[in-house]
């Protein structure tokens, strides 16, 4: 590859950066007819795009976007959506007024699944779990970004119980379900998280995120 | 916001797929002076739009890009690179061929650590801990597509011991190093993944990764 074609310019990095800013987690879609197969498919090589420990590539994904599919499922979300609003106490009814995800009416509804451990060691014989979560996790931020850059919302509900969700897909004994992801067209993106503009709660500044190493001394 | 501002052309969509395709995990840097610190900072505000559950926004970055801080945490990724060696048995010799960090080279170095917990319950009752990691690593893959369209590479580093790297790092309880980050100016990005390229692995297809759910019946 010549150096040119690895190059971005001013433009395409701006685009980068504005998928990356304007991207949401959303659970506000229009209802839709599922998305063209090659469509769906430019945003899976997308995920699959992404970077694995020791090249495992954990991730396995779900088309699950019939009516009887999301019928079977709104149950599960829902009764943790209860569970989750038991366990918060005071904040249990303005919890419940909130819209926590989208399965009835986003276009596409997909499961992302964490593979069976395929023994992989290399650079994850310390955080075997870890390392596999957070590469999974890297497909499916590809998959957000660049189902924004073609002005699809996605919104990742992880709102179930992992046993009652595998047993409903009947998953391989060792897999696990990492999160329902409600993909398709929106009416329109948030401007913040909708966890901020509903006063849910306010995002820390960057400032906050940065750690100052220890002093190592002379 | 506008429905155009939050429109793509093909152009722009065109490069978020380009530097998700083109992104690496690279081990190979050019020896450079640290970035500049508005560039950085561009870069960590990329990872710090990541999206997180409950927007609990658990990642933290620790800038250790001194020859003092390098020389400290070499000798850690080292001994686990031997004892990673010593676990793969037959393929010990050719493991230890491999370049598998870029410490001494990247023009930063930085460590992405998950904070310790706050008692976030919102979409993570059931999954408390993977859901902090995930959405640590889709900062970090924020970071790595940034960097990309940057022309910077990085390479996500998970070659050591936790308590040893938490230790040396003085993180306090209940935080967990995810990862060294080396990340600066690479003489060339590989064409393929470099475990792909040196015939470490091969990669799987997309069409391995999709499941299909089971029959619904009637």
């Amino acid at each position: 590859m010549t150096d040119s074609q690895h190059r971005f310019d001013a433009a395409e990095r701006e685009a980068v950066y504005r998928a990356i800013a304007l991207r949401r987690d959303m659970r506000h879609f229009t209802p839709s007819a599922p998305l063209p197969d090659e469509q769906l498919e430019r945003l899976l090589r997308a995920a699959h795009a992404a970077p694995s420990v020791g090249l495992m590539q954990p991730w396995r994904f779900m088309r699950l976007s019939t009516p009887a599919w999301r019928a079977r499922l709104m149950p599960i979300v829902e009764a943790e959506r209860q569970r989750t609003a038991d366990a918060l106490g005071e904040r249990s009814a303005e919890f419940l007024r909130l819209k926590v995800e989208g399965l009835r009416d986003s276009a596409e509804l997909l499961a992302i699944v964490l593979a069976p451990d395929d023994g992989t060691v290399f650079g994850r014989r310390t955080l075997p779990r870890e390392m596999a979560w957070s590469s999974a996790a890297c497909a499916v931020q590809n998959l957000w970004l660049a189902a924004r850059a073609e002005h699809l919302g996605m919104g990742w509900v992880s709102m179930f119980d992992p046993d009652e969700l595998s047993q409903a897909l009947a998953l391989p004994e060792g897999s696990a379900p990492l999160g329902l992801l409600c993909l398709g067209p929106v009416p329109d993106f948030y401007d913040q998280p909708m966890l901020e503009e509903t006063g849910w709660r306010h995002a820390r500044p960057l400032a906050d995120m940065l750690m100052t190493p220890p002093d190592l001394g002379a």
